[in-house]
Order: C-alpha cells, then sequence, then structure tokens
C-alpha cells in the first residue's frame, strides 16, 4: 500500500472569496488568515516612483508576512494584492454608485492593465526557507457597453464591491471583450504564476492538493 | 411599485456542466435541452475545406436547431461546439491516460487555438425569429510543465473527461501561463460574444438575468 504525504498546507492572507475559490478549483484548500496592515498607510507611504505591480507587489509581502508573523506552524503563506492601472492612473473600489457608472463611461471600448503582486513565505520546519515573490500584469480590454447597460451592471451592486469596479468571473464577464495574459490574474490571483514560485522553492502543485 | 418583467427564457443546448455554471456565474439560469445530433456523422459529412471554426459552428447550429425542435415555446435556443487545435490538427478528448499523457508532451510550451462555435435561434412568440452565430477564438499558451507535472496532471483523471486534455478553470489553470482573447471561450462558450448576438436580436443582458 503506498502511503500518500498529507499535503503541505497553504496559508492565504486574504478574505478575498475570489481567491479562495481559484485555488479550491485548482484542488488546494487554503486556510484563510487575514492580515491586519494598513494598506492606505503602506501606499501613501511607498516610494513614489514605483510602477503599480511594484507597489502591489509590496503591498502582497507585507500582507504574507504579517500573517506569517500571526501563525506559528509548518505551512507556505501566500499574499496577493491586485489593482487596475488605467491610462497610468491606479483604481481601487468605487466609493458609489456614481462613480462607478463614470469609470465604467470612461473604461469602455478601452483596455487596461490589472496588477497582482504575489509573495510567498516558506515556513515549514523542513523547508527552504525562501521568501519570494513576482507581480504579474494581464491587459484587459473592456466591451463597448451603452449607457443602459452601465445603469443595469451598476445596479447589480457588483461594482461596488470590486477595486477596478468589474468581475472577469461574475456578473462583468459579458462586458469583458478579452485579455492578454492570465485571466485567474485578474480574478487576483494568477495560479501559473505560483505555480512557478513554489517550483522555486521545490514544491509542485500536487504537494499542495488535497486529493492524492 | 415597479414591474420586473420575468425574464426571457435561455435554453442551452448542452449537457456541459462548465457552460452551465459559466451563464449562472454570470447571472443567467438557463433551461437545459441536451441535442440529439451524431456529432461525429456532422463532422465526417463536414465540407472537408473548413477551417476548425468553420466546424465549430456547424455543430453548434445543428445543437441549436436539434434543441429547438425538441421544443415547443417562447425562448431563445444556443448551441455550442468547441474544439482544440494544435499545428494546424484539430483535437477532442483524449482516448486513455497514455494519450493524455503523449499530449501534454507536444502541447508543454507551445500554444494552440481554442474554437467555439455558437449559434442563437430567437423562438420567442413576439421575438426577431432571428436564427444567427459566430465562431470565437483563443489563442491558450501551454505552460513548460515537467513529465512528473504531466502525470500528476493525468492521473486526476480530468484531461481524460475534456476536448483539448485541459481546462483553464479546474485542476489544469495552473499550466496555461497565458491566453489572448476570452477565457470564457476556453471553457466553452463565450460571454461576450453571445453578449453581441444577442444585441443582435435586440436583447440584452438584463433581459436574460434572473434578478431584476
Amino acid at each position: 500500500m503506498a502511503l500518500v504525504p498529507a499535503p503541505i498546507r497553504l496559508v492565504l492572507a486574504s478574505a478575498s472569496p475570489a481567491r479562495r475559490a481559484l485555488l479550491r478549483q485548482a484542488g488546494i484548500e487554503p486556510t484563510i488568515c487575514v492580515s491586519t496592515v494598513d494598506e492606505a498607510a503602506l501606499e501613501a507611504n511607498a516610494p513614489a516612483d514605483l510602477c503599480p505591480g511594484e507597489v502591489a507587489l509590496l503591498l502582497a509581502r507585507a500582507k504574507a508576512e504579517d500573517a506569517a508573523e500571526q501563525l506559528d506552524g509548518d505551512h507556505i503563506v501566500l499574499g496577493c494584492d491586485s489593482v487596475l492601472e488605467l491610462a497610468g492612473k491606479v483604481y481601487g473600489k468605487p466609493r458609489d454608485a456614481a462613480e462607478a457608472v463614470q469609470r465604467w463611461q470612461r473604461m469602455r471600448s478601452r483596455s487596461g492593465v490589472l496588477h497582482t503582486g504575489h509573495w510567498i513565505i516558506d515556513d515549514r520546519s523542513d523547508g527552504s526557507a525562501g521568501t519570494l515573490g513576482a507581480s504579474a500584469e494581464t491587459i484587459v480590454h473592456f466591451a463597448d457597453l451603452s449607457d443602459a447597460e452601465i445603469e443595469d451592471y451598476v445596479a447589480t451592486g457588483e461594482p461596488l464591491r470590486v477595486a477596478g469596479a468589474f468581475t472577469i468571473d461574475g456578473l462583468g464577464a459579458p462586458y469583458i471583450s478579452r485579455i492578454e495574459g492570465d485571466h485567474t490574474n485578474v480574478v487576483g490571483l494568477s495560479l501559473p504564476l505560483l505555480r512557478e514560485l513554489l517550483l522555486e522553492i521545490g514544491v509542485s502543485w500536487r504537494d499542495l492538493t488535497t486529493s492524492g
């Protein structure tokens, strides 16, 4: 009888249900440990010459380090942070419905860049002790929505709950005409990039999955 | 009190749980009516000069027409068909695990094109009576999997159940490094293309969604 080793535990330093769902679809059941870092303060104090991907990476690292400090155990910690860049400006969640409508009126028929920073910390007792990260970029092309379609979409409430005022895996999917890059990066966690980071510390995807 | 009209009913002429899940995520609860067309015979009799996207469109139309004939009612019918093209050849489901491993050994570090044909038939009593379709193409770049990773992925069984021997929304996601196009097209139903086809018959996404 072959012994199947227990999977390595992955701690996700994020409360995002979308990120958790991505990992579960790919066979990983993460432990959730929400970081307590003051993201707004970190962003405000970040060096002014950082590009959006570098800021996202800085925040991802801070979240991962915060979660790693909270926990005492044998696991790998993952932190992520996403921002949408449109015409050189960075966008988070819209303040209200009026702002979401305005954003979509600017976004339609144009493209933006979704940056997600990823940071992993190997806290396994017999692990690599590695701490490393990278950010990934995906170009997102928005469809040419009519004013009525924008009103309908904003009325669902979804754009108010997400950075960039859109989802690619929810009610916003019909309004994203195409992407260049990885769609899981747009959802908030690039699974192919996570695979590459894990391989750098000698861990394969299978080592993290719950089914043998 | 505003009266919210009942949504237009969408009939999906496909047994694919992935296609159904895409529609549900985007707010549409489709009625399922699996077509009884002999896909293998249709493909064998298709004109030899059709490109993969045209064959997918032919099959999508046959499925939609078959479902429309089975049903008597007030709805819009949607048929879809997907194929993977790799180095000029078209691939369906692998026969067995050995073939899935061979496929991935060819696919890794390369790209393929996922073609999905879409056909809609407007069978509403007061509708446009339109019957129209289009196919969409998404370029899929496969990561550089090691032999061990291929063995692990094939051992999950998933590649044996899907055309092209991979998923982009399941256990295969870490192994798709990037795409150019629309990821829902790779799953089997392009939501942005469906939106455009519906607009051509005067129907907006909101008209099909179950939440007012």
